[in-house]
C-alpha cells in the first residue's frame, strides 16, 4: 500500500501514523520526498483496512498495490472454475453453454412450449423468471411460487436444468429446492444480504454485473458468495449504463476477456438485455464466443409480440435455430463445442 | 402513445393492431405518412402496457405522451407534499431540514457523543446506519439489531428524530419499531420487494437515488412505495456514476429542481456521499439550498481518522457547526429557515 | 413529427402553430387527448427544423419521427458502400481489412520498420500519426510535415496504402497528398470544420467515434462529410467514455451490428484504443469480426516499452502475427477472407 | 511515482529498469514486497514521462503522486488569479460575473435587442456566437465573419464586453481583432492545436469543459494555453455526458469547489447548457453562486421560440431580469456582489 501524505503534513503525525501500521505488523517504508512523504507499506496491505487510513485528514491518497478481492482472483487460484449444472453442463469447460428461454413464466403451457423449443433448437439450459424485478409498479411482476413449480415441471418433461432469478433473501431456500442454477439479477449485484444467503444455497449461482458496477465491483460481490462457502459462482455479462441510447444497454464485451485475466471463474454473456435489441442477440452472441466467452444466455419467446415482458429483445423459436446454427462455426473457431 | 410502424408493414397488420388497440377502449388515430405509418392512440395510454406494443416486430418505435408514473406526479397532485418526522420535523415545508450523523452506528459511546454534537451544532434529525451494505465483503458490515437499539436508546437522551437504513424485507418491521425514518440506499433503489414492503411500514421513508437510476427511475420507485398506501416519501439526490473519478460519483443538483416541477415529494440531498471528499460537502450543502432542496443529509464523526465506514467524507464536530454556520444566510435567501 | 402541447395551452396558441405548420406545405393533424393536445405532422419533417418548435413555450416535447441523418441511412442506400483504399483495397467488401502500425511516427528507421513487420504479419493497410493530439502539453506532439514525408516514402518502399490522422483545416491539403486514407480522431468527431473541409478532399476519410457521441451524433458527423460530396467515409467504432476504469474506453461492439442496420457505410473497430490494454486487442479484434465489421486498425510497435505514445496498448511484431493467425477462422466463419 | 511490477518479474529487469530511472537523474527505492516488487521514485516524477513506463512489459501499474499539470496547479501559485475582460470587468474578484445573450448571432436588430436587454438586466458581459458547431450539417452554422463585426459594432454600442466562440485556428486572429474574450465550446476543449493558437492570441479565454472530459483533463487542456503564454484562462463547467436524458448534460457544480481548491483559476458556470432547459437555469445559477463560482455564463433570447439555435434553454429578457432579482442574495451571501 503507498499512502502519499498532504503537502505541510507534521513530522508527528507521520511518524503516528508509522507506528499505528507497525503495530499491525506491517513494515512502512518512509519515502521523503521533495513535494511529498510517502509511505510504503510492505506486507499483507488487507490488513490496513481497519486502519482506516483513507479517513485520515492528513493523507491525500492511499493506492493499493494487492486487487481487493482474493478468492476469486486468478492468483491465488491460477486454474479455470468448471461450474456443473445439475450434473448435466459445464460452465468453463470447453462446452459453450447456451441458455434459453422467456424473460417471464407466463403460464404451464407457454413455459412447456418454450422449453420445447429452446431445447429444439439446441440449448443446454432453460430460463425463465418467476419473480421479476420491474421498474413500473403497473407491469408484471412475475408469478412467484407457480411460477416456480412450473419450471420444476417442466424440468421434468424436457429434462434441461433450469435457471431462475432470486430477488429475496428469504425465496432462497425455495427457488433453490426447484431450480438447478440461481441467478443474481443487475439490479441485486449488490444485494449484499442476498450474496451472502446464496453463498449457502447449495447449487451454482450465476451473478450478473450491476448496471453501474465496475468489474472490481462485480468480483467483490462475487468474492462475498465464495467467501460464505459457495465457489460454484458463474459471471455474467450484460451491458452497463451509458450515455448510449440506442441500445438498452452497452454491452462490455471487453470484461469478458479481462475477468478471465484476472479470475478464474467462469463468464457468460447476455446480449437480450444487453442490447436490447432482438436484431443484436446473434451477431452480439458470435462476439462473445470469439472474445473468449463459456457461453451465452438469450431471451427466446414462442410469440415474442405477447410476452409480458421484455419482448423487444426475445427471439421467436425460429430465430433462435438460426442464431444457434450462425454461432457454431464460431464456437468452434474458439476451440470450443457449441 | 404514438406508434410508428416499421417500412413496408402490410396494411392488414397495421389493421389487426387499430383493431387491438380500439378493444382496450381506446381511439387510435391512423395517419399515413410519406415515409411511416404512425398511430397516435387518444386516452390514457397507460392501459396499453398490457399490449406490450414495444415488442411487436412491426412497431419501430412507442413514443409516450404521458409519464409512466402517476401518484407522485404534480400534475396529479399540484401541491407540495409535507413529510412530518416524529412529529417534530416537517419535510418539504419552510424548514430546510438538517440530518447528521456517522455513515455507522459504532457503539453507544460513539453514537452518543456523534448525537450530542450533532444536536449542538443545530442538526434537525439524527442518522446512523445499523445494516451497512459494504462492497468488499471484508469491510465492517454493521452492528444489525443492536445498532437499532444503540439508536433507540440515543434518541431518549438527545430526543432527536432518528433515520436509519434498511437492507432487507426482514427486518423491516424491527427498523420500523425503533426509528422514526426508514431509508433506502442507492443500492437497493431497485429492490422493488424492499419497496413494497415499506409501502405499509407506517413511517416515513427517504428514497436514495440509484448510482444508474434517471430521474424518473427513481419517480417509478417511489411510485411502488405510494401506490402500496405509503405517501410519506423523501427523495434523496446523492449522486450518480460517471466517468469523473476526483468525485465518488457526480452530484446532480439539476435533479433538485427537475423533480420538484414533476413531483410533489420533497427533495433532499447528500453531499457526503455526492462527492465523497469532506471538503466539498459544505459548499455543495450550499448549492442545494440555493436551487431548492428541502434539506440535507451529511456524515458527521466524532473522529473521522477513526471511523469505520466512510471517513473521507465525514466532517468532525467543528467542521459541521462552521457548515450550518455557513448554510443560514443561503437558507434564507431560499426563503426557508434551518 | 409529434408535437405534444404543455397541459393548460390556449386554443389560440395550437391554432397557431398548426397555421405555422401548414405554411411550411405540410400537413399538421389535431389530436385531442384527454390530457394532452397533440399535433401529428405528416411530410417530410426535416423542414420543420426551420421553426424550432422545441424552443417553443407552450411545447413539452417534440419527437422526430425520421432519423435525422439522410445521405448515409440505410433507408436512403439500401446497398453496401464499398470503399476502395488506393485502388489496392476495399473496406466493406467480403475482405476483413487490417490496418496496422505505430500510434505515432518518430522516426524513418522505426516507421521502415514497422511497416515491414506489420505488411510480413499480413496486415493491408499502414498507419502512423504524424500529428498527435495529446492531453498533456508535456507529452510528444508528434513530427507533423516531416512525419508525412517519412509515411510517404515508408508507402513507396512496402508498397502498402497510409492512414494517418489530420487534426485541423490547414493540414487537411498537406496530408492527402502524402497519405491514401485521412483520418479523424475522436476529439476531433465534432469538429465541424474539420468535417465539411473532409467532404472536398478527394480521398477516403475513417471517421472515429468520439468518446462521448451516441452512434446518431456519429452518422450526422459522417452526414457532414458525406453531404459535402465525400461518399468515402469508413465509420471507426474505439470505445466510447463510461465509469468502467479497467479498460481505457469500453468497446462498443453493438455498435458495428447497430450502425450496419442503419447506415450502408462501411464499419471498422480500434481494439487498441477501446481497451487500452495489449493482452485485450488480440480477443477484441476477433469478436470484431464476430459481430461483422468490416477490419480493424491496431497499434503495433516494434519495441513497444521504447513507444513514444500509448506503448501499454501496442503489440509487437510477434503478437501482432499471432493476432492475425488467430483472427483467420472467424474472419472466415464471418464470411469473409483475411 | 510508484511502478509495481508484474509478479515473476526477473531480478535483472527491474535492476534494468533502476539504471534507468537513475539516469535521469531520480532516485528509485526498491521495495520487495510479498506478492510484488515496487519501486517508489523520488523526486519530480514529470521528467520520467519520457521512459513511458506504462508501455513496459513488466510493469503491472504507474500511480503519479503529483499532479501531471502545473502551471495551473494552486501548488505552484496559491492565490486566486484574477482574468481582467476589457478592462472593464474582473472575473476571479469579489464580483460574480453575469455573461448573457443568445446562443447565436442573427442579424444586427436581434443582437442589439438583446445586448440592450441584458445590460438593463444588469449583465457585465455580453455573449453571443458567430461560428456555430452544429451536430447536424442541416442546422444553422453561423453568420461567421459578419456575425464577428455585427458584435464589434453592437459592443461599441452599448458597452459592454463581448465574448464569442471560437471553433478553428485560421480564425484566431480574426476572433481577437473583434471580441473581448475568446471561447473554446465543449466540442473542442480537446482540439490541442487550437489551444496552443489561443496560448498567445492576446486575449482571455474562456475554456469549457469538455463532454467527456474529466476535471483532470480540463485542466491539462488549460495547461495548453498557460504553457504557451496566455496566463488568463477562464474554467467553464457546462455539464457532462452522463446517462440522464431529462436534461441536456447532467451538470457537475462538485467541479466549482474541486476545481478552486486544485487550481488558482476562475471558474465560471453555464447553466444553459448544462441543463439544456430554461426552467433550471435561475435555480442552478443560484447553485453555482452558492458553490463559490466567479460567474455565470446564460442565454438570453429577445424570442425564445424564434431563436435559431437552443431556443428551448433560452430565458427572454423578463426570465433574465427575474434571474438576475433572484440571485443577488445568494450572490451576497457568498461573500460577492452582482
Amino acid at each position: 500500500m503507498i499512502i502519499v501524505m498532504k503537502p505541510g503534513t507534521l513530522e508527528e503525525k507521520t511518524r503516528e501514523l508509522i507506528t499505528r501500521i507497525e503495530d499491525m505488523g506491517l513494515k512502512p517504508v518512509h519515502l521523503r520526498g521533495v513535494e511529498r512523504e510517502v509511505l510504503a507499506v510492505i506486507g499483507d496491505e488487507r490488513v490496513l483496512e481497519k486502519l482506516h487510513l483513507e479517513s485520515h485528514p492528513e493523507i491525500e491518497s492511499v493506492t493499493q498495490i494487492l486487487s481487493p478481492y482474493k478468492l476469486v482472483s486468478r492468483e491465488m487460484h491460477p486454474h479455470d472454475t468448471i461450474v456443473s449444472i445439475g450434473g448435466k453442463v459445464s460452465v468453463g469447460s470447453d462446452r459453450f453453454v447456451v441458455t434459453a428461454g422467456p424473460c417471464a413464466v407466463e403460464s404451464m403451457e407457454q413455459m412447456l412450449a418454450s422449453a420445447k423449443a429452446v431445447k429444439s433448437g439446441g440449448a443446454h439450459c432453460l430460463r425463465g423468471g418467476a419473480y421479476k424485478p420491474r421498474t413500473s409498479p403497473y407491469s408484471f411482476q412475475g408469478l412467484g411460487k407457480k411460477g416456480l413449480e412450473i419450471l420444476a415441471e417442466v424440468k421434468s418433461v424436457v429434462n434441461l436444468p433450469v435457471v431462475t432469478e432470486v430477488v429475496e433473501v428469504q425465496d432462497v431456500e425455495l427457488v433453490a429446492e426447484h431450480v438447478d442454477v440461481l441467478q443474481v439479477g443487475a439490479r441485486n449485484q449488490q444485494n449484499f444480504r442476498l450474496l451472502q444467503e446464496l453463498g449457502h444455497c447449495g447449487k451454482p449461482v450465476i451473478l450478473k454485473r450491476g448496471m453501474a458496477a465496475t468489474m472490481k465491483d462485480l468480483l467483490l460481490a462475487a468474492e462475498h458468495i465464495v467467501s460464505e462457502g459457495n465457489p460454484d459462482v458463474i459471471l455474467c455479462e450484460r451491458g452497463i449504463k451509458t450515455f448510449e441510447t440506442a441500445t438498452r444497454n452497452t454491452l462490455d464485451l471487453s470484461a469478458v476477456p479481462y475477468i478471465k485475466m484476472k479470475s478464474h471463474l467462469p463468464v457468460i454473456v447476455d446480449p437480450s438485455h444487453g442490447t436490447g435489441l432482438r436484431d443484436l442477440v446473434a451477431p452480439m452472441a458470435r462476439a462473445a464466443a470469439a472474445c473468449g466467452a463459456d457461453g451465452v444466455m438469450v431471451e427466446v419467446h414462442i410469440n415474442p409480440a405477447e410476452a409480458l415482458s421484455d419482448g423487444e429483445q426475445s427471439l421467436d423459436p425460429e430465430m433462435f435455430s438460426s442464431m444457434m446454427r450462425e454461432l457454431k462455426p464460431f464456437v468452434e473457431a474458439a476451440g470450443k463445442v457449441l
